[in-house]
C-alpha cells in the first residue's frame, strides 16, 4: 500500500471539521515557512516575526488586512510567494466550502451536487476532488483572462513591460482570490480616475465573492443549447444569494454617497461619485481593494461600511462574514416573526424554519464574537471604537479594509484578528461544528412551559 | 349611562395596543401641559418647548435622560410636579406590563395570573384593575418606608428638615420608579461614600426593575403559612428572570471592575472599588442614578455599560431595554442551536420554541433600532459614536445614564431619543403588535426547498 492511499485512508477516518482544521494548520505553517525565506524580503528588510504569521494568515484566509506595507518590504519573489498563498487560501477556501456543501449538506437538495453525488456514483471524496478541480479550472481561466487584459493595459502606466505585467498579475490574483493585498503601496488609489482598470476589478471581485455554486449554474446555462434554456431551473439558494448580493451593492452605494456627499464627495462629479461609492460597496463584499483612503470617510460612514463588511461574501466563495444567505435568512426571519406569520416564501419556494434558526444562530454568534473583540482590543488599544470596530468586521470579513491602524496593534490584538480572519474564512457553522454534540442527549422531556417575552 | 361607564365601553373595544397607545399619549400631552405651568419653573428661567416636552416623555417613561438640569430649572412645586409623572410613568407601565400579561398572554400558565382570572370570576378589565390597585398598594407602602428612611437619614445632610425630607421624597420616588432623575445636580455624587445612602437605593432600584409578577410571587410566599412554603412553587418565570437579573448585576460588576481598576478604580481601597462598581452594575438595569460621573470611565467600560443598558430591567416591570429574560432566552437559543440540540430545558422546565424565536426576534428587532439610530445621529451629531451609542442604549434601556451630550443634541436626535424611549418602554413586542396582520395570509404552501447557510 502506497504512503500516498494510506494518507487518503487516514484522512477518511477524520471527521470533517478536523480535516479542515487539519488542512488549514498545514496551510498555515507551510505558508509562514514560505515567507520566512530570506529572499522574499528586499534588501536590509527586518520583519518581526508575528507580522510574518499574520502576513501568511491574512493571505492565507485572503483578508488582506496587512502590519506591513507589501511594496516596501517583499522582492519580486516575494510578491510571488504571496501571490501562491492568496492563490492556494482561496482554492481551498472554496474547496472547503464546496466540501461543507457536499459532505454536511447531505440534506440540501442541489441538482449539482446530486448530479455528482448520485449520476456519476462517485464516493464524496473523489467527487469532492473532481469538483476542486472544476474550481480550479474556472479560476486559471478567468485570471489568465484577466492577467492579459489588465497586465496589457497598465503598459499605459509603467514603462517596463515586465513591471506592468508583474502589476496585472498580482492584481489579478489579490481581486479574483479576494485578498485585497496590493503592491502599489497604497491600494487602487493610482487607478481612482480610470475607471476601465475599476471596472475589471469589481468583475473580478464579484466573481471571487459571489460562491461557487452560483459560478456553476450560471456556467451551465450559459454552456446550454439555446432551446433548453427555457427550461433551466435556478436553485433557491443561487437566486437568494445573487438577489442579496446585488441589493447589498446597490443599498450599499446609495448609503455611502448619502453620508458622504457633503464630505468627501463634495465637489465631486456625478461620475466620480458614482465610482467611488460603488467601488467602495463591492468591495466590502469581501474584496478589501480601495480607490481611496477609508480614514477619510466620515465616521458614519465607516460604521456603514463596518456594518457592510460584517454580512461579507456569499457562502462557498473567496468572502467570509457571516454570509449574504444568512443575512437573508435572518431578514426573512425578522420580517416573518414580527408579523406573526408562520410559513415563510421566498421566490415561490417555502424557506425551512431549520435554516431560518441556523442563520440566526450564525448572525447572534458573530455578534458575540465581534462585540467581545471590540471590548477586549478597546481595553488593550489606544484606538477609538470606531477604528477597533472597522478592523474587526474586516477581519472577520476577510475583507482588508483598514483605518490604518493595523501596524500599531500589539501582538495580542493582531492574534484576536488572525483568529477571527479563521472564524470568519471557514464561517461560523464550520466553526460550530468543532464543538457540537455527537450524540442526542436524553429522550425523556419535562413538561413545558412558557415564558413571556414583554 | 353614564360618561364614565360609556368610556370604559369605548376603551373596551379598542384593541389592546391601540388602548397601551391611547393612554400614552394622553399622559404623554398631560405632562408636557403639567411642565408647562409658569409655577413650576425658578425665576428667570426660559426652557425651550422642546426641553419641556423631552423632560415630560423621559419622566412619563421613567428614562431619565435629561436635557437640563432639574436642580437650576424646576421650582419645588416643579419637582413636586416631575415626581407625580415618574410615579403616573411608572404605574402606568407596570399596569401596562400587566395588562399585556393578562390580555395577550392568555396561553400563559401563571398561577397568579389564573387566580385572578378565573377562581374570582372576574372579566380580564376588571382584573385588570384590581392588579393596578394592587400595584399601586404595593409601590405606596414600599416608598413610604423608603421616603421615611431616607428623609430622617437625610437630616445628617440637610439642615433644613424640609430639604432633608424634600430630597428623600424625590429621591425615593426616583429610585422606585427608576426614573433616575436628580435634584442634588450632580446624581448620587453627593452620596459616594455613604453605603447606607447607596444599599437603600440600590435596594429600590432592583424592587422598581425585577418585575411586578416577580414581586407578586415573592409577597404571597412571604404572607404564607409556614407550613405551607414548602410546596409553594415559584414559575419558571419568576426564576429566569431573577436568576438572570442576578447574574447580569454579578458579571456586570465583576467585569466594570476588570475594565476600569487600573484607571477610574486605580487607588482606591476594596470597599469603594465594590460599591463603585456593584451601583453603576445595578442601576444599568434601568435605575439610571449613578455615583460617579461614567464620563470618566474607560472606553471599553462605556461600552461594556451600552451593552448592559441594552438587556435592561425585567419584563413588567418599570424598566425597558430588551429585557432580562429576553436576553436569557438568547443565550439559551444560541447554546443550543450551536449545540445541535432540540429540547431546551432550564430549571427542569422545557423551554417553549415559539419563546425562543420572539425572544430572537425582539433582540435583533433592538439591534436594528439601535445601529440605525446610532447611524443616523452620528451623521448630524459631532459626538463620537461611543457617546451617540451610550446615549441610545440609555434611551432604549430607559436607563438615563448620560456621557453628558443629551443637552447639546439637536431636535431631531431628542426626537429620536423620545421614540427610542417610548419603544423601549412599552417594550418591543407591544410595539411589534401594532403592526402585526391580524388576518393568518393564506393556507397553501409552496413547496419547501432548503438553504445552506455556511
Ligand atoms: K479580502
Ligand atoms: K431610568
Amino acid at each position: 500500500m502506497s504512503f500516498s492511499k494510506s494518507f487518503l485512508q487516514w484522512l477518511n477516518t477524520l471527521s470533517p471539521v478536523r480535516m479542515i482544521l487539519f488542512f488549514y494548520f498545514i496551510a498555515a505553517i507551510f505558508s509562514t515557512l514560505l515567507l520566512c525565506l530570506p529572499f522574499a524580503y528586499q534588501g536590509g528588510v527586518e520583519v518581526p516575526f508575528i507580522d510574518i504569521v499574520f502576513t501568511a494568515i491574512s493571505a492565507l484566509s485572503v483578508t488582506g488586512l496587512s502590519t506591513i506595507t507589501i511594496a516596501d518590504t517583499l522582492s519580486t519573489s516575494g510578491i510571488f510567494l504571496l501571490a501562491f498563498i492568496m492563490q492556494l487560501g482561496a482554492v481551498g477556501v472554496m474547496a472547503i466550502g464546496t466540501f461543507i456543501w457536499l459532505i454536511l449538506g447531505k440534506k440540501i437538495g442541489f441538482k449539482e451536487r446530486q448530479l455528482i453525488m448520485t449520476d456519476q456514483n462517485q464516493t464524496s471524496f473523489e467527487g469532492m476532488v473532481r469538483l476542486i478541480k472544476q474550481i480550479v479550472l474556472v479560476l486559471f481561466t478567468v485570471e489568465l483572462f484577466a492577467f492579459l487584459i489588465l497586465g496589457t493595459y497598465f503598459l499605459k502606466y509603467f514603462s517596463q513591460p515586465s513591471e506592468a505585467y508583474l502589476h496585472g498579475f498580482f492584481g489579478t490574483i489579490s481581486a479574483v482570490t479576494n485578498a485585497g493585498f496590493d503592491i502599489t503601496g497604497s491600494s487602487l488609489i493610482p487607478y481612482k480616475d480610470d475607471y476601465f482598470v475599476q471596472f475589471i476589478y469589481m468583475l473580478l471581485i464579484i466573481f471571487g465573492a459571489i460562491g461557487f455554486p452560483v459560478l456553476i449554474e450560471v456556467k451551465n446555462y450559459l454552456f446550454k443549447r439555446n432551446d433548453k434554456r427555457a427550461t433551466t431551473h435556478f436553485s433557491l439558494f443561487t437566486k437568494l444569494t445573487s438577489f442579496t448580493f446585488l441589493v447589498l451593492i446597490v443599498v450599499g452605494t446609495l448609503v455611502f454617497y448619502l453620508l458622504d456627499m457633503n464630505h468627501f464627495l463634495a465637489g465631486k462629479t456625478w461620475h466620480e461619485s458614482l465610482f467611488y461609492s460603488l467601488f467602495q460597496s463591492i468591495t466590502t463584499r469581501s474584496g478589501g481593494l480601495s480607490t481611496m483612503d477609508v480614514s477619510q470617510l466620515t465616521e458614519s460612514n465607516q460604521l456603514w461600511l463596518s456594518f457592510l463588511m460584517f454580512i461579507g461574501a456569499s457562502p462557498s466563495s473567496a468572502g467570509g462574514g457571516i454570509r449574504t444567505t444568512t443575512f437573508a435568512l435572518v431578514v426573512i426571519f425578522i420580517v416573518t416573526y414580527a408579523r406573526g406569520g408562520s410559513s415563510i416564501r421566498i421566490f415561490r419556494r417555502e424557506v425551512h424554519e431549520d435554516d431560518l434558526l441556523k442563520a440566526v444562530t450564525v448572525t447572534l454568534m458573530a455578534l458575540i464574537f465581534v462585540f467581545a473583540s471590540v471590548l477586549f482590543i478597546t481595553t488593550i488599544e489606544p484606538f477609538s471604537i470606531t477604528k477597533i470596530l472597522f478592523e474587526v468586521t474586516s477581519a472577520f470579513g476577510t475583507v482588508g479594509l483598514s483605518l490604518g491602524i493595523t501596524g500599531d496593534l500589539t501582538t495580542v490584538s493582531k492574534v484576536i484578528l488572525m483568529f477571527l480572519m479563521f472564524v470568519g474564512r471557514v464561517g461560523i457553522i464550520t466553526f460550530l461544528f468543532m464543538f457540537k454534540k455527537t450524540k442526542k442527549t436524553g429522550s425523556y422531556h419535562y413538561p413545558k412551559e412558557r415564558i413571556s417575552i414583554g
